[in-house]
């Protein structure tokens, strides 16, 4: 059905796309190629928030030669007026003759929409060119919209043998100074940075994006779960230029005299619901979280079924058999209880290896 | 010093080597290439020992094209008379012009001489084109003539938390089937195959190498660490082509009426004095050795700083804080008795990631 023309170009398209991925926040990534033939005529991608769409963008670069185009969009282009004008009425004026989407948006306000609109107005529209990548791309944004919870990355720094720390707490440098910068920018790719007071107290992170170029970037909510809030006064994640926001127990009363942002949020026999939590965040367009914190709540979550994936630095190390291990709670008895994952991906870091592993999906056959 | 066609021709040479990898052991790997200008004219490895060396075959399949060749050698030409005739002498007799080694023989009927007598016959010499290559590749034969012990592997399979095996010992299957199949081109590899009485009656493996081809290799010695001979009459360990070895301590006596290759080894507060177990098996011509056992023994070689490398299936699983650790009796408090490796190679290996690690060098700097 594509042709090898289309592939590159909607290839092109998605990597436009996520030259917003520090920026777009809550909005998805969306990159937009215009060719005629095998000429690319103008393109662009989405930066911010209220700034124009990709497809806007690239229709300006093209000018006049947009008329008679193909036009690459790694989402459905939008039929409703949101911030910006709807760009299928901008796709249509200036003559395009074919849209090739990577995925239809399933934003209710779209939703197929965009494409019934551009094809009412006789221009062919074809839908999935690429559309594995471009739902991997967007999965923050797409897990938001279509299940209501931000997607839920826990990143750990591991020794060889399975530990995160020493039995004393230190943890500091496990991993290589390589890995530490890396981190940064799955960092910034996040509406969110979810910690527990435990870490606050013990490590006292600041958790903010730290480049040292002029990469640009929309500073992550740092979100500390306390059910208590007894860490709302202190520690460096109040510190800098990102907002900050403490979860606390419903009976917790944020103090007075104390500026910050608190939201309360379920507790079930003394733990927090961690699905709850997760809801609060999505409510608060959240695409993608980013867990950095200790064995007991990476634990936690794990143990609930909401990670999504796990950004796991190996670093060649061993710690010993007294120190502690990278998930608390896992309690497996058996070898059919295991949880398994698959690895999405594996690349040196430095003298590190970084693992991006994921839930395994189970064959089709087995269910 | 050495040109590009220098380099090509001795990698060529190191490729040619390793195709002995299976099968020259006690003998170092040995690949020959010679050529005239940039043709290759005779080509060889040293197969098996007792047959005739690299040299001798790419003389050979030269035939009359020796004359003014030069020979690119993995290793140091003999200059004694061993099983077969010294290579010095052939070379030449051969006419060869120039001689460019990768590196100098530590055997000490050799440690120069070759180069000498090739000298005195006015051909050029040099020496050291990618030794560090060909001192890797024999890196278990050069263990024993330089340090009078074999190069240590261990091999392991790991959970990501780091984790052998569940609390019950259950340990199968938590590296994939391509990680299974890729550890018995490590055992053909090694001269032994080491493992201790424990795992022999939890887990009885057969310790041979398998291969679904017809590869030829000559089967490693199989070596039960058993101080009291408790194992001696059974398990898969005695069972197909390859030979096994029992070391005991010095009060155990073989039983009667059940034949078994066995030796004693000093025990020093009820446990085996390591490096005279390693040095028993390079008394033996044992290059390498592949350790595959539990947990216990793997750290005890490793806390004894026996480990010269580390072979890690890293399966995408997670076992629990309950299962075993991936190395008993490694005890660890601060951050600067860890012990740090290095990462020689990562890859992907089926499902899994293969980690070869050894231990870290300290920078120069340093020291």
């Amino acid at each position: 059905m594509f042709s090898s023309t289309d592939h590159l170009m909607m290839a092109r398209a998605l990597r436009l796309a996520e030259r917003g991925a520090y920026t777009t926040r809550p909005n998805p990534m969306v990159g937009c190629v215009l060719t005629r033939g095998d000429d690319i005529v103008g393109e662009g991608f989405h930066v911010k928030a209220g700034e124009p769409h990709a497809e806007v963008l690239a229709l300006r670069a093209a000018g006049e030669r947009a008329k008679g185009a193909t036009a690459y969009v790694t989402l459905e282009p939008c039929a409703h007026v949101g911030k910006t004008g709807p760009c299928t009425d901008a796709l249509i004026a200036a003559g395009v003759s074919r849209v090739v989407a990577a995925m239809r948006d399933p934003f209710p306000q779209v939703d197929g929409a965009g494409f019934e609109k551009l094809k009412a107005a006789g221009i062919a529209v074809e839908s999935g060119l690429m559309e594995a990548q471009a739902r991997a791309l967007n999965r923050g944004w797409l897990s938001r919209i279509e299940r209501g919870r931000p997607w839920l990355r826990v990143k750990l720094a591991t020794s060889l043998d399975g530990r995160s720390a020493l039995a004393s707490g230190e943890s500091k440098w496990i991993s290589g100074e390589a890995s530490r910068v890396d981190v940064h920018r799955w960092r910034a790719r996040a509406g969110a940075i979810l910690t527990g007071a435990g870490t606050v107290l013990m490590d006292d992170p600041s958790l903010t994006v730290r480049f040292d170029d002029d990469t640009a970037f929309v500073p992550p909510l740092r979100v500390v779960l306390d059910p208590g809030l007894a860490t709302i006064a202190r520690g460096r994640v109040r510190e800098g230029n990102a907002p900050t926001l403490y979860i606390h127990a419903p009976d917790a009363k944020p103090p007075r005299g104390i500026e910050a942002q608190t939201a309360s949020a379920p507790v079930i026999d003394g733990r927090f619901d961690l699905a709850a939590v997760l809801k609060l965040l999505a409510a608060r367009d959240i695409n993608e979280v980013q867990i950095e914190a200790g064995a007991t709540l990476a634990g936690a979550f794990l143990a609930a079924g909401l990670v999504d994936e796990i950004l796991l630095y190996v670093a060649p190390v061993l710690l010993g058999d007294r120190a502690r291990p990278l998930f608390d709670g896992l309690h497996i008895d058996e070898m059919t209880q295991r949880l398994n994952l698959t690895i999405v991906e594996s690349r040196r870091i430095g003298n590190d290896v970084r693992l991006l592993l994921q839930p395994k999906v189970e064959d089709a056959a087995a269910t």
